[in-house]
Parts: structure tokens; sequence; C-alpha cells
């Protein structure tokens, strides 16, 4: 059992408006104990066409895992369909009745009837404790295939999954054991670094190496597989490392942290503490450093200086200065990096204005172009970019870059 | 051809980091000329694998659309499966052999050999330009079956389904038209809103009303099926209309509008502008503000005080005050308001304080607490508030009442 097929069930998954993301958890812990998932599917809660579905997955698939359909409403028929397919009787079972009722009971509430339904179980299977909400998940075998239904709501399936399905399943995938490490970067095109890295990964095969470019990131993604969980983590330890020397300061991060959280950890270690004064990102580089819980103790706060006015009066600026260069101008930027950083009394300023667009560009300055200054001691650095894309991307962009001099301002 | 299913195809889909989102652009146009989505498949580039999908699929659907693994590398075997399951010998089209190596001149570049593969096509295959890219779009049919190949990138399947497509299947779907229309409201949870609108809606079968609670909003989906899109659009509009009437000032949006975009409209159309002091928002009105082009004609600006000496310093607030009653206090709050507002000259001032969380509540202020105060004219309005979740919620949660409290005060 090295591949599983997982199943997702509601017909609100098939509307533009939601997307089924529970596989995406359940992929994560599948490969964490050695097994991938090679193929998804979705379904609504019509009959017919489920049934074929779940006939054709229990016929190539040794592992299948659906998730959603067991509440108690009329739609509700990933359990009526599941025995269809199995030939297994369903039967009432009156722990579990109790079980449903008594849930409601402690709300005061009495039991509706149709919520009987959540008592019903396939002969012979196996229930799963829903400590979380009324459904119970299902385990059911049938010769050298494992099915596991599962509900739709995301915490309840987590947790059964986690707490009921992960054990069993980490028995019988003994002998294999999937790591991944992801390394972020920023500051370099996708091509560049994969040419640089390329003669790094290509001689092995394990771990497989994927490169993914994500918002303002590029992540490369390394996946080794081993007999033992300390073997697949030495086999992928070693690429990584050889990329992190070959990429250096461009790797900001070897785990799940995002820049913000990294900049925030620079900052703690060297006693530092930032103040921002923005224009084009509006708020952005404050709101992102404010994500991370505890950044008061570095992050003194901000201004988004979107009219002339406001740059005058939160940093001091001369208005002489803007009316002389233009509000996108390098020496802008220096200045509202320097005045916030001594309005606020922080050990850094950054400052950041340029044309997000779509509007408001110009052949001199056009949509894209961002001046970026940090402030710190008697130093103040300057960067001039031109981002591509939409005022969302170049707004990104700009708070990425932002936070990525910080960043390597404290290495 | 009244249903749909889609198969997306690419290994990076199976893992834990990427969701197929096409389907959901294809699922909205799709419904948009009457035809449903009623399964969906997400599948990798083992080949047996993706036969076997493929065959099921033209076996049961009458319309199948497939997006990715049409590029050039080993690993895009899209065409070559489903000329296989169709069986269409593969012929090499010279025109567009010649529109791919034409893509690479442009660039200055010499056609790698691989990119021949993308000029095979399955005899009979109707080529659907791809402006924005080197892999080419299919169009097969095989006696009712309907099957489109679409590339992965999501701004080519975009342009090519619009373009392409688009035109020709409504030809086909002629006969029925489904129209949706989305009502997104604020200020009610979804039991209180439900209560108050199942007694218009439960006696329609069509429209088809769902509704969807989101971050910090409840949307009511509306979709009327019909002859015509005008016979359509009037099914959705009675009841639309109705819910509205009902729900008054709790909707604010009845169309694709955000409540950043809903606000700025009224600050336009008032001609009145804002500034905002955040503290536990951290930047986040100023920055949902900003994204909106054009914002800097109503949206002067703001400052994130996250440290006492930011409150003192940008909006002029007694020290005493904050001493006296502590930062997250409805006094605190109403400062920040009025004191942004003066310091940035509008004519609307909002001050958030609160505690996010994780850490830093107390008894008396626990994590969630948030005050929010608007000043404008002579008065200064105050909110408390209880916000339950993480911090992101919290935060999100916050930002989003500020905003509704501009909405509703310059209603």
């Amino acid at each position: 059992m090295e591949t599983a097929e997982i199943i997702a069930i509601g017909s609100e998954l098939l509307t533009p408006h939601r997307v089924d993301s529970n596989s995406l958890y359940l992929t994560g812990k599948l490969n964490s104990i050695g097994i991938e998932v090679d193929l998804k599917v979705v379904a609504g809660d019509q009959e017919a066409r489920l049934e074929q579905v779940v006939r054709s997955a229990v016929e190539r698939s040794r592992l299948v895992i659906a998730t959603g359909g067991l509440g108690p409403t009329e739609d509700d028929i990933t359990r009526k369909v599941f025995a269809r397919v199995l030939r297994r009787q369903m039967v009432l079972q009156d722990d579990i009745l109790e079980a449903v009722r008594e849930r409601f009971r402690n709300r005061g509430l009495e039991m509706p009837a149709n919520n009987a339904r959540q008592a019903l179980v396939p002969v012979g299977g196996r229930v799963l404790e829903n400590r979380l909400g009324t459904a119970p998940g299902l385990w059911l075998e049938e010769g050298e295939v494992v099915v596991i239904l599962l509900p739709g709501v995301p915490s309840e399936m987590k947790a059964i999954f986690e707490e009921s399905c992960l054990p069993l399943l980490r028995q019988r995938s003994k002998g294999s054991h999937l790591v991944t490490r992801v390394l972020r970067s920023t500051g370099m095109t996708e091509s560049q670094l994969d040419e640089q890295i390329a003669p790094i990964y290509t001689p092995y095969k394990n771990p497989v190496t994927t490169i993914l470019s994500g918002r303002g990131e590029i992540q490369i993604h390394l996946t080794g597989r081993a007999k033992s969980r300390q073997e697949a983590e030495a086999l992928v330890q070693r690429v990584a490392d050889e990329i992190h020397l070959k990429l250096g300061d461009c790797v900001f991060s070897t785990g799940d942290r995002s820049l913000e959280q990294i900049v925030g950890e620079c900052l703690l270690r060297k006693k530092e503490t930032l103040a921002v004064a923005e224009s084009c990102t509006g708020g952005l580089i404050a709101e992102r450093m404010t994500r991370v819980p505890g950044s008061s103790r570095y992050f003194l706060g901000g201004v988004t200086c979107y009219s002339n006015r406001s740059k005058v009066e939160f940093t001091g600026m001369p208005p002489l200065l803007l009316e002389m260069n233009g509000a996108v101008s390098a020496e802008v930027a220096k200045s509202l990096a320097e005045g916030i950083r001594d309005r606020m009394g922080s050990s850094i300023g950054v400052g950041v204005t340029g044309v997000a667009g779509p509007s408001g560009g110009s052949p001199q300055k056009p949509v894209g172009l961002v001046h970026l200054a940090l402030a710190m001691g008697n130093q103040v650095e300057h960067r001039e970019c031109r981002f591509s894309g939409d005022r969302e991307r170049i707004r990104f962009w700009a708070s990425q870059t932002a936070l990525d001099m910080v960043r390597r301002r404290l290495l």
C-alpha cells in the first residue's frame, strides 16, 4: 500500500466557489508515512455517479479515503453508496445512536430523527470516534483494500484521521518513510535559480526535487524516501545542505517559516527594532510584520502616507524635497526611511514609494517602479526596482523586497 | 450536454502544496452557459492511470475538459493518452510547428527539439490557438462527446477557453442558461441570517439558494436556470430583491465587489475622506483600503501604532489617557480616531485597538476584545467587540467591522 486515492464528496465542491482542501492535509499526512496520492476525485451527491466513482476506486486502489457526505441530511449518501459497492448490509449501532443523542442532550436539544442515520454502519465496519461532531468516521477492509470514510468538516476530519487512522496506516506502511524539506528563497528568478542548482539535484533520483515558484519567492521541495525516517532525513539533508551552500543568502528559510517571521527573528536576535513608512504598499509591510504573534517586541509601528501632507506630517519630510523630486523618487524613499526611524525611535527605518498602478504611471515613472530605502545607523541603503504584473503583485513584491532588505542587512 | 467532467493533469496537483484552481474558473464559465460540472478528477503523469481515468471520462460524460500536461517535456502526456483512448493517430502539423518555432525566434532563441512535440495533433482535432504560450489547445469530437484539451498555465488556459471554446459551447448548450447572483452580507451570524431569509427562498426550487459563510461575511448565492438569460435573470432578481429588502443594511454588495471597494465608492460619492489609526489590526485596514486602484482620492493614509510612543507621537494622544485606561480601551480607540483625523486632515477618522492574541490577554481584557471608534463631525461612535478564533481571524474581523462602520455611517 504505497499509493492512495482520495474522493471528496459534496455538491458545493463542484461550484466555482469552493475547492477541496481536505485532500491537501491528507496528502501531507500520507506522504509523511511513505504513502503517495496518485488520484483525487471530487464528486457531488448524485448517487449513480458516486457509485461508479467508488466502484472504480476500490477496484484500482489499495487505499481509498473519502471525505464528506456523512451528515444527517438526505444528501449525505457516502455510507450508503460504499456499503452497496462493498456489498455490506447496514446495521443500526446502538452505542453510536446513544452517543449522537448524548451530544444533542448536552446542548439541551432533542436529537432530530434524521440523525439516527449517523448510527448506521456497514457490517464489519470499524467506527472511528468523532470527538468534535456527530458524524463518526468509518474504517472498512475488503480483501487487501482499505477504505476510510471521514466527515467533510476539516477540524473533525483532521482529528479523526490523526487520532484513529494514522497509527493504523503507519503499521501497514512499514518499510517506507517520506521526508520533505522545503527551502524558500527570494531575490532570483526561477531560471537563474535552476541554473545554479540543477547540477546539484539532477544526479539524485532520491530525494526528488521539485521547484515551485510562488508569490515573491521560489520554493525548492526535496522529498526523500527510505526504510527509516532517519535514513530519509539524511538523504534530504545532504542535498538540502549542498543547495543551501550554493544559494547562500538567497535562501531565507529552511522550514515553514515566512519571511516576516524570519525578519522578526533576526530583529530579536540582533536586538534591533523596526518602523516603516509606506506609500505604494499601503500598510502591507506593517500588516505582514504584525501577523507574527509577539511582533510588538521589535516592530514599533508604521505610517501609510498616501497623501503628500501625511508624508510631511508623519516623517518630517521637507515639502521642497517632495516638490523637487516627486513622490516616487530615491530621495523621498530615503527621507521616509530616516524620518520614520527618528519619529518612532526605532533603530531601523524602511521607506517605500512607487507606482502600483494600474493608472498613475508615466514614461519616466512607469507602473511597477518602486524605490525602497533602509536607514540604520549612519547609512541609508537604496534600491530601485521595476516589478511587473498587476497592482496586487507589484505591492506584494515591493513588500517582499523591503523585508528582504531588512533580513540581509541583519545577516 | 448539460454536464461536464474536468480532469486536471499534473503531478504537482497531487502534492500537499498545490490545489487545482483552474477548475473553479472553468466551472464559473460553464455555469454561465447552463452547463454544470458533475465530476472533477486530478491525475498525475503516470500513463496507465491517466489512460484509465480518460477512458472512464469519455464513456460517462458528454463534455470532458482536461487541463495541463500539454508542454514539451517528457512528462506531458495528455495528448498522447487522449489520442490512444480515442483511437486517433498523431500527425505533425506544420503550421503549429512553425508557430512554435516563431515564438522562440521572437525571443532570439532556437526551438529546442522537444518542443516539436507540441505540433503533434490527433487526427481530426481542431487546434485552438494559444496567443500567450507555445502549447495550443485541442478540440476533439467523438460521436456526441466533446473533448477539450487546455494548457495548465492559468492565463493561457483562460485565454483559449474564453476565445475559442466558450463561443462553440454556447451554440451547443442553447436551450438553457444559468445566472448566479451573489449577495454579500456582514454583521449577522449564519443562523440569524438563515432564520430571516429561509421563508423567502425555501418555496423556490429555481433559483437554487446556497448560503456560504466566508471570512467576515456571509454570501447568499442564487442560481436561476431558464431558456433565456433574461428569464433566468428575472427569476434570480425577484428572490434577490426580496432577500435584500429583508436584510437591509446587512447586505453590503450585490455583486463581486469587496467591502473595501464599497467603502471607497461611498466615500467618493459623499465626498468624504478617510484616515485610520490601527493598533491590533497592524495596518490591515490601510492595506485593504489601498488594494483598490484610485484609492488615493479618498484614503489619505494611516498609522500603525504598535508602541505607546507611536500612539502619542502620531495621534497627539495625551499620555495620561493611555495610562489611565490602558491601551485597549474605548477612550484610546476614540482618541486614535479623532487624533488621526485631525493630523491627516481627513473628514473621517477610524481608531482600532484590541488584543489579537495569542498572548497578551487578561481576565478583564481577554484575547479577542477589540475597541473600534469612528470620528466624523462632532460625533465619535464607539463599538466594543469580542471576536473568537486565532490571531488572523480576530484581526480580519476587526478590520471588517471597522470598514462596515464606515459604510453604515455613510448610508
